[in-house]
Formats: C-alpha cells, structure tokens, sequence
C-alpha cells in the first residue's frame, strides 16, 4: 500500500491530508487557521490602504510543520509508504526573500513595512502598475496578451513586483527571490529553488517555449527586466514532474522518508480540477470558495477576452488549462451574514442555528424575482470578464420594505449571474459547456445557492463531496511524482472524490431568471463598461 | 388672553396644542400614536400590496376625543377664552364615509376590505390610475399639468377615487362622501360638510376659478365626473376663513365652548410654514419628518416640471404655494438603523445610547467622499423631480470592508442630494433660493444631517426649534378664524416658532460635495429616466 500527502494552501487556513493513493481514502488529516490571518486594515499600528490584503509567510510553514507530524503521530501508516507530496496554494501569492531564503518580513528593520509582507493574491494594491503593464503590452501587440483575456490583472506576479519596486525599493533591494508562496514551500521542502510552469504560465508573463517576456518588461520599466531575471528565474518543473525528494533536514523535522518525492506547486482551483475528476473539455468547473474559479481544459489555445488566462500544461499534460474567475463569492456571502441585523442573530442564537442557517431558511421561500432586487457582486472588483478591480458592488431595487434574506438572496444569485457571465463568454469562443461540476467549501454547505447556480445556468451541477478538493488534487499530485501511479488518468480514477449530489434546472424558474440575468447583464455592462467613469470619479475621493 | 388650538395629524400619531395667541407660548399637549398605527402586509390575515398603506379613521377622532379633554383637564385656563381651533393633516389622506359621514371600514362585511380603509398618503396601489390620467391630462393639453410639475402623482386623491371605482366597486356603491381626512375632523367637529382649498388645489385637480377639471375626468372614466360631482364637491372655505363654530354636541364632548371657530384643514407640510414664519419669497423651507416637504411662496405661478404643485392663497392669502417632496427621509434613516448589524446593537445597548446617536457619532467620523458610497434615496418612489412612485433604492460604490455607518451616512447625503435637484429645479424656474429654513421632527435631533444638508445645499440653514411646527401653524389658523389676530402677519409674528441654531457651509466639504452631487446626479438621470425600464422589467415579475 502506498500514501500521498496533499498539503492545500487556501486564503485562510492551511490543510494537510495523507491519502491512500489506491481508493483515495483520507488516512488523516490536519486544518490549521493562519495564526495572523489576513492582515488588513492595519499593521504595527499603520492604518494600511483598503487594496491591502497581506500574510505572515510563517504561517505556512506553521501548517506544515506542525500538521504533517499531528497526522503521522495519529497512523500507524509507515513513513516509507508515503511516496510523494504535492502542494497548492492560492495564487499569485507572493512572497519576497533573502539569500536564505527567508521572508523579508522576518528581517529586524522590516516588521513594519507592509512591503515586506507576502502580497496575498487579492492584494489590489497594484492597479496603477496593472494598468501600465497592460497599456504598454497592448501598444506593443504583445502576443501574450490574447491568451490572457486581453486583461493584465493587478492580482498578478509582475504588477506586484513592480508595486514594490516602486513603493519599496528598500525592500526589493534586500530581497534575493520574489516567488509564488507555493514555490517557496517547495523550497523550503526540498532544498531546491524552482518555479512550477502553473505559477509561472498563469501569473507571469512566461511561456513554456519562450520564456518571459523581456522584451515587454524593457518596455515597461527600466529595472523589471534585471529584476525577473535575477530573482525571479529559476528552473522550470512541470506538473506530473517531480522537483526531487524531501531535504534530510525536512525528512527528520516532520518524521518523513528522505525519500518521499515533492510535486511542483499547482495553483489551488486548478489543484480541485485534478480533485474532482475533470479531465477532459466541455466541462466546466467552479471551485467555489472564498472567490470561484472557473476552469475548463481544452486541446485548443483559443483568444478568450476577459479570462484570467490558458496554459498548456498546467493541470494536465498536453491540454490547454483555462481559469477565469469572481473575486467574491464566499466573502461576500460571509459579508452579508455579518451585517444581520439585531433580530436575525437572536432568532438564530435562539434557535441554536447559525445566521447562515437562519438566512438560507429565509431565502429560500423566496420566488425569483418577488424581492424585485438585482445586485453587482463586485465587492471585490471583477475579475473575469470585466477585469477591473476598481470595481465596486452595488445594489438596485430597494423599498423600505427590503428584507435582510432578500439582499442575501439577491448576492447568492448575483455570483450565479457572473458565473454565467463567464460561462457564456467561454461558449462564445469555441467552447462549449455541457456540463458544469462545483466544488470547493461552499456548494456541499448551500444546496440554495446551487439550486440557484443550476436554474441561472440553466445546467445540471454535479456537486462534489469535497472541501477538500484542492488537496486531493495535490496528492494526486504527489502519487504521480511518487511514482504510484504511471500516468494522470489512472491516479484520479482511483484517488477522485465521490459525487454528493446533482441538482437538474427547474424550468419555471428557469424561464423568470432568463428575464432577470437580462436585467443584470444591462446593469453589469451599464456600470462595468460606459459608466464605470461615474464611481471612479467617488473612488478617486476616498 | 385668548388661546387657540391646533391638532397636527401626522402619518404615526395626531398631536394637539393650546397655545397661547399673543405670545406662542405652549400651555398644554397631548400626542397619541394611532392605534391600528399604518395598515401594511396584511389585513385580516390577507396579504396587501407592497404598496398598499392604509389607516382606520376612528384612530383620528380617538386623538381629539382624549386630547382635548386632557389638555383642559391639567390646566386652569377658561374654555371661553379658546376662540379658535386649526387642523392640519397629511394629504392626500383619503377616506370613504357614508351619508351619516360613518368610515366605510366601520360598516359590517367591510372590515377585511381593504378599499374601505383610509388610503395615507404614501399608499402607492393607484399607480396605473395616475399613469393613465397624466397620459390623458398630457393628450389633452390640460393646462393644470403645468402647475403641478407636469406630473400626476399616485398619492393625489383622483387616481386614489379611481382606484377604489376599479378594484372595489362595493366600497363605492356605499360611499356618500370621498374627503381629505382633514376635511372630515372638520366636518365631526362643525357638523359642516365642506372642503379646504388648501387640499382640493394640491391634490384633486381643482382651481379657485374653474373648479374641477370635468373635462378631463370625462376623458378618462366615464364614471369619474359623476362621483366627483356627487361624493366630492362641496362648498370650498378658504384658508384664513372660518368653516363655523363647534357643534353643540362636540362642543359639550370635548369640553369647550361652543363658540369655538373652526379652521378648513390645512396640509400639515403647509401649516408648518406657518408655524416656523417664512411667509415671503425667496425662501425654502424643509419640513422633514418621515418624508421632506420643500414649501416656497411666489407671487407668480411658475410652471416648475416635476413638483407636486401650485395653489393661491393655500398657506397665505394671495400668494402662490409651491410644493415639491421627496418620500422618505425619517422613514429611509428608520429603515437603515432597524437594519444595523447585532454588533452595533450590543454596543449601543452597552452605553446606554440610541443607535442612531451610535450611527450618528460613528458617520460623524467620515470624510465626505471617503466611503466611496452614493445612493439613490428612492425606497419609497420618488416624488420630485422625477415623480415615478414605481422607482426604487439602490446604493453603489459597496465593497467587502463598507461599513454600516458609511452607508447609513450615504442615505443622509442621498436625501440632500434629492433636496438639491428640488433646489435647483426651483432655481431653474425664477424661484431665486436666498434662504433654507428646516423644520420637523428631524432637524433638531440630527445635528450631522443639518452638516451634511448645509455642505451640499451649499446655503446656510436656519434649524426651528419645533418638531410642532405643524401644530403650532394650525393653532395660528385657529388664532386668525376665532378672531384673536387681524391677519396673518400679526398671528405669526406673536405665535411663530423660535430659531434653534443655524448651520454655515464649510468650503472644503462644499467642494468635496460638488463632486459627489454630479456623480449622484449621473446615477439619478440613468437610473431615472431613460434606464429606468431595467429595474422595471424586475418589478414587473414581483
């Protein structure tokens, strides 16, 4: 019998499992919060602009060092017997190191500057350098562009180096690597400094034949070039490769085999394709978590505007991996609960209920369109298709009269209408959907909200039973490199997660939220496109 | 000494003064919440319209019956020496009585009908009444249009009337007289059976020379002209005259002498002029309670697009009354605070404080612009400039950080913003502004609010001592019909409300201000007329 261990780094806490690679068993398992969260808001006492969003690089490590070993003291399972690990995280989480490889942040002189921080993938701090970079590859026609969505995204590596760069040359002069915090892991796991071509090809700049795009970066900013080649490059591993074994200093730290083989890091959402089972085109899949990302494979490269991007390679070998994306889903969701009024959290309390219980009850009496509400779910921004990030969320349609589960309700379809936004944008460049799978923490825990997905989309939705996808994925990961399975298709067949449940479309409501999405789509291209102008006029207030 | 009496009846309670004639001074008061308070959701278990809001006229008698009584009782002052009483009502407040002036929802199989009921002003259920008489009085060329802002409001009495003849032709074949409310306590009191100027030029399409519009109303109903001729029209008593002396009966049951003169009823907004003492040009005044009136006195009739209306002499004799409103303001702020999370509940509890003085203090922290927000204060329609009761709320600008005080202090800034289109409407039609008065229940509690209307108004505000304004105009009414002042100068000059604080721009939030006002501006114009079919092709489907 041999062992996989799946270590999925998500936007709040990091899970490690150890997973029979035969039948996909979870052996053990290990959730751990990050100790210093998300910092937002303020750090040492500084207020932080409001695109901030930044981590302690320590609390991966944390996740690592402490879960692996809770999970090996509880087996009877032989260290020899696990193969291989393999990593997610979200992505493009950044974090900027010294020769050691150590966070900037550690560095005495540098707690306090936010710079020194890791950039967590929603950190929007740089839009101006975002718009830049975009503006100068447009100009230059740079052919990299079109398969990105024609969009360079401010939650991208490059934007957030030059970001710090600009705003911290202090910082970057002290800094040796600028990595994605899932290359870093791997780093720290095996000795070796490499780059996973899902990081790079997703978020960079890169591609697998040509490499980065110096002759943009020359174009863009003087000292970029210099930057990318000396603290970004490194060695490219493939996923499906193996980077190499455990360092023997790692190996004793977490009471593993020197043995053991690690996987390049894959990026979360793709991490969940591999988890579930997708592994071939006209599936779409939503990995729905704090944000959704929406990917599809295909043996073609096609031009999709307003997608976060297509790289061949990247989840399986061979075919084309495409992601698009909504920056707030499960955030939101969490958002709105946490305005409840006064009365909904006694009801709730007394009932012994969750607010989220309370507020699905509610909602879900509701008939389509009887709240008369429609909502931009742009709290976050937009990412796919609109690609802007200065966006905000708004809400149409109130009365004195509005009930709190009906503005839940109203966001919970909100997210379903961007989805299929996004779904009709991916139909209207070759690629057609027959059917959608969900997963990621959300759709097991609201069986409303994918009733709602199912009826906007009007698909079927395989839901998966798993939170825990991404790390299945990563494992699967790991027996590969481990070499306990000989090719992809074999180790997700045996290690896939089961499905939970499938929700069919109804056709009534069905035919109400054709007459609704309409309505959104006029007010998503009314405020996302013409008149953007008019809120980025109050935002440059603030 | 003489005394006057004035009964103010609001849209939650009725209130009654004895004021002292020569010097304003209040001797006695007596508020009282309506018992069935405002009929809305459900009657008799039946559900209503969202836009239904309805009233039970014994409610009404109820506050003058214990009132008055208990004024008298606590206080030494003679019943003779009370010449007069006044009544101000909101309007149009429409209720249907039988030949012994008996409410229609008093008489048996009439209870759970919710036609038989008082419609308040702000019930909306006549809107395809008042669509279909603009779209008649617009082919028409009527030449009343002009005067009342080229608009038919839903709230006026004849699409109300309409309304009852199309749904409920059961109520009507009952009904003997269709009367502003206020019209009807005069008529319990006097025994007369007449109608106010005041109520007939604002609300029933009626001028003092031509009477009712018959020739439109034909047009549009072939039974209107025979109900308004037969259950409405009445012999007119003009403001600054006297309906008559108290009925022996009513005299003996409130305890006072049966010489007591008796006011026609005025709009409460109207009475409030009054009762502050604007009585000239030039000057705006702000009555602001659940909803804000914006009153200015002209001595030419301008024809001013999208206010409420124009009347002679129906606050002052000889002089123009305008009328321009926007329907929710105390009830939108009400809304917002009932809707604050638990959090902010808990700590307003802790420190013993309201939620407002919490929300308050909190927004009182904000920087103009610094949330981002703008929003369209339309949750209960919106009556000037763009009078469409069909538009509804929307709030922009909104991401995973915004905080209930930042949205809380949008809506307050959106009801000045709404101010400001009235202002400048006015403006734009030869109605110079020099001055804004603000008065009602509002003002004297919400010293931000004032801030915020003086920064975007860009003029300085003088803030009435009087949430009574209403009542104290009313009692000055009475003062004038039972003889106690020759005109009305000399009545509000001894009995007008005294000035509280008055508020000066301050230049730099002006000029934040202007920026938001034109932002606020473009939404408006988009979402209000020429966009305003997306949000209702959603209303239609609720």
């Amino acid at each position: 019998m041999t062992y996989s261990i799946g270590v999925d780094f998500g936007t709040g806490s990091g899970r490690a499992f150890l997973i029979n690679t035969e039948n996909g068993k979870i052996e053990g398992q290990y959730i751990k919060n990050y100790t210093h969260g998300t910092i937002e808001g303020t750090l040492g006492g500084e207020k932080l602009p409001q695109s901030f969003a930044l981590q302690n690089g320590n609390d991966y490590m944390e996740v690592i060092e402490t879960g692996i070993p809770a999970i090996l003291e509880k087996t009877d399972i032989s260290p020899s017997e696990i193969v291989g690990i393999g990593i997610d995280f979200t992505s493009s989480t950044v974090i900027f190191v010294d020769e050691q490889m150590e966070p900037i942040h550690n560095k005495a002189g540098f707690q306090d500057n936010p710079h020194a921080y890791v950039k967590l993938w929603k950190h929007h701090g740089a839009q101006d350098e975002a718009d830049l970079l975009f503006k100068t590859a447009l100009e230059a026609k740079n052919r990299w562009l079109g398969y990105y969505g024609f969009n360079v995204s401010s939650e991208w590596m490059i934007p957030k180096i030059m970001e710090v760069n600009n705003k911290a040359p202090e910082v970057m002069a002290v800094t040796a690597n600028i990595m994605e915090a899932g290359d870093w892991i791997v780093n720290r796991l095996t000795g070796q400094n490499v780059r996973s071509n899902c990081g790079l090809g997703f978020k960079s700049f890169w591609e697998e034949e040509t490499g980065f795009h110096y002759d943009l970066f020359d174009k863009v900013d003087s000292d970029l070039s210099d930057i990318v080649r000396t603290k970004v490059d490194a060695p490219v591993v493939n996923i499906g490769d193996s980077v190499g074994t455990l360092s023997k200093e790692m190996a004793d730290k977490l009471g593993l085999s020197q043995d053991t083989q690690v996987s390049p890091f894959i990026i979360d959402a793709h991490a969940s394709l591999l988890g579930i089972g997708s592994e071939k085109d006209k599936e779409m899949t939503m990995v729905m978590g704090t944000s959704t990302c929406h990917l599809m494979l295909n043996k073609e490269q096609h031009k999709v505007p307003g997608i976060s991007g297509s790289v061949k390679g990247a989840i399986i070998p061979d075919l084309y991996a495409y992601e698009a994306g909504q920056t707030a889903v499960g955030d939101l969701f969490e958002y709105i609960a946490k305005q409840a009024p006064y009365d909904y959290v006694k009801v709730a309390e007394s009932r012994g209920i969750s607010i989220f219980d309370l507020l699905n009850e509610k909602a879900s009496k509701l008939y389509p369109g009887e709240s008369g509400l429609i909502a931009l779910d742009w709290h976050n921004g937009n990412r796919s298709v609109l690609s802007d990030s200065n966006l905000k969320g708004s809400i149409f349609g109130m009365s004195l009269q509005t009930k709190h589960e009906e503005i839940y309700r109203a966001y919970l379809e909100a997210t379903a209408f961007g989805a299929k936004m996004i779904m009709q944008q991916y139909q209207g460049w070759q690629m057609e959907v027959d059917h959608v799978f969900a997963c990621g923490g959300i759709p097991k825990k609201n069986g409303l909200l994918m009733e709602i997905y199912a009826n906007i989309l009007n698909k079927k939705i395989t839901i998966i039973d798993s939170e825990y996808a991404p790390a299945i994925g990563a494992a699967i990961l790991g027996s590969i490199c481990g070499g306990a399975h000989p090719d992809f298709n074999s180790a997700i067949k045996a290690m896939k997660e089961p499905v939970l449940y499938q929700v069919e479309p109804d056709p009534r409501q069905v035919r109400i939220y054709k007459k609704l999405f309409s309505a959104y789509k006029e007010l998503h291209d009314l405020h996302g496109y013409k008149k953007a102008r008019i809120m980025r006029n109050v935002s440059a207030l603030m």
